[in-house]
């Protein structure tokens, strides 16, 4: 019970090997096996249409509300691998649901990595045999072992009456609005059913993964779990689930951003005086992409005139002549207009607030959370194949 | 007759000069005048929603299909400068047209550079007045004047018979689909009305400027003028003006495409295989927006996982199981699958072709072109406000 991330709640033992897939010799596959007495779960996948094979066989496997385990590995995202891919993903699934004496829809497949290479299945065979009998209370050596190009690994607890929720993510790069995740794990020992941990999962992404912006690309293999053990034998309402789950959503979305590819500047971008919260979301998430804003913040340069660019073209109700921008909440643009000392704003900090006001008497608001456009970032994705 | 650019066409005129807005020292104001017979002019703006003070008067200026002269500036956009940039960009057009002895309404205003700087009018009323003593056959000083961080000057001349079509653009950055230019004028001594003038414009912009997108920002101040003399005497079908405008428009797309910032790669994105045209248009420019595949285009990475990840969000039909992608007319990826040699396919040239197949039998297509996410663009857009 005082260990970390997704073996903090009762019921839940994980195991991270390694199983050579990762060139680095890093760890790279993980199990997460929730001992019950309850096997409750929800699911939320990328809204990509082009999914990886894990992707397809797990969406299938909590359909009935049910999930076992979860096996994942890294270096290799089994996407685009055709027939053969969907081969390799179900024989995962089958082989460690046979290894821990369970049906093969009681298993969730996650893979992360390269797109388009075949599965190592040797590799795989040999590291689901090392993994059964190293589960343990081994959260942190779980997220270690789903890192890709994560510098850090992420995970989190939270603690409440009588129940807690441990979690854990990785993902640094491929991070856009719809669920910035690639992959994450949540487990609780609350007594909860498959339509609460539903909505308990959906409401928090929303308001946390999917508010998370690093570079406007969205992977195949985006997928987060809820497994609810039940172990503690405390029920918790709805609005109980919904407020850990949220913190926990939270507490690695914020991680994801702060080790995001490249990163120099956390960003968070808000956008009021709009119709509604969508077009707010809309406006946000248009700033959040614009290279030149990111290159300005990398810079920490006060270009407030590149965020009038962005947000004029976002779908959101504006008025032209009366946009205002904040930065760190000094005023830098009033009614489309240079505020006095505009230019001399200090952004040399690591942390930058940018608020935008669009000039209409609506109630819209949203807030993005994305970062700067470094050297770093390009140099990671111009390497070979990363 | 024999000049180049702009001043190619018989009955133009064309100076440009050195004002002191820029702190380089380089040439930084221009004017294009029309001597006639006729003044028919037409014109294409931003689509961007929040716009420079001179686009709201070139706008109004053009909307009468007559246009004598246009003056340019570089070095400062007068965007987002409120009322005193809407009274600058006034000043600047009632001062030209007083020197040229014409209304106000013959001028249209041009202005490019920092956004939310108020202009320098003392340096643009003495630059105003060099401009007009300078006017002669000076197509290329007047295209130089209006570069930015342009490396190289951008000009065109296309001979058709007996009459000609003369152009000149600036734009390396703020470069994406709703007018991708920042700043072009034509000129032409062909004798046509506005609306054929209008009709060509906006024909050859959709296939040339609107499919340039370097980084996906959309400047506040793009503007393309066509301005028609009438003094060769010949009137050409509207067949041939559409013919000539394209040909010039795909000149000048070409040379924005290789001078854009921090370019090492040109890259042209088809994809087909959809329903329609604009869902390929979609479906390319997400592509071409796509910040890993820019990175991966940069690294001459053959990484196709990367493309199936980008359209995988388009709003476009598509069969996921069926998408084929080719680099260079190599075939990467078939029916979702890596293609044999894939990984091997030699992208070290400066131009890379990539076309994608969405997997269904509509006759949907279209192009954009690109370029790759380089260090230097990184660089180039994090100096101090540029």
């Amino acid at each position: 019970m005082s260990s970390t991330g997704i073996t903090a709640p009762a019921g839940f033992t994980a195991a991270g090997i390694t199983a050579g897939i990762k060139p680095s010799g890093n760890p790279d596959m993980a199990l997460v096996v929730n001992n019950g007495p309850e096997f409750h779960a929800a699911a939320v996948f990328t809204r990509n249409r082009v999914v990886a094979s894990p992707v397809k066989l797990s969406r299938e496997a909590v359909s009935d509300g049910q999930i076992r385990a979860v096996v994942f590995n890294a270096g290799n995202a089994n996407a685009c691998n055709g027939t053969q891919g969907d081969l390799d993903a179900a024989e995962m699934q089958q082989r460690t649901a046979e290894l821990l004496g369970l049906e093969s829809g009681d298993v969730g497949v996650c893979s992360t990595g390269l797109i388009g290479e075949l599965m190592p299945m040797d590799k795989i065979r040999a590291g689901l045999e090392q993994l059964v009998p190293a589960l343990g209370d081994n959260g942190t050596l779980a997220a270690q072992a789903i890192m890709t190009t994560d510098l850090v690994k992420k995970e989190t607890v939270v603690q409440a009456e009588g129940w807690s929720l441990g979690g854990m993510a990785k993902g640094v790069g491929m991070i856009s609005p719809s669920l910035a995740t690639l992959l994450s794990c949540f487990t609780t020992d609350a007594v909860a059913t498959p339509e609460m941990l539903d909505t308990a999962l959906r409401a928090a992404s929303k308001q946390t993964f999917d508010t998370l912006d690093v570079d406007g690309s969205t992977s195949t293999n985006d997928t987060v779990f809820l497994l609810a053990s039940g172990a503690s034998g405390i029920s918790p309402s709805q609005e109980e689930l919904n407020a850990a789950v949220l913190e926990a959503s939270l507490d690695l979305t914020r991680q994801l951003q702060a080790d995001a590819e490249g990163v120099t500047k956390r960003v968070v971008v808000t956008v009021e005086g709009t119709s509604t919260d969508e077009q707010a979301l809309d406006a946000a998430r248009t700033l959040a992409r614009d290279n030149l804003f990111k290159c300005a913040m990398f810079g920490s340069d006060p270009n407030w005139g590149r965020v009038l660019a962005a947000v004029g073209m976002a779908d959101a109700d504006m008025d032209p002549e009366h946009i205002s921008v904040y930065f760190n909440e000094q005023p830098v643009c009033i009614d489309t207009t240079g505020a006095p000392g505009a230019r001399e704003v200090d952004l040399s900090g690591a942390d930058i607030d940018v608020r935008v006001h669009l000039g209409v008497d609506g109630p819209g608001r949203a807030t993005v959370r994305t970062t700067d456009l470094s050297h770093d970032y390009v140099h990671i994705n111009s390497a070979y194949s990363s």
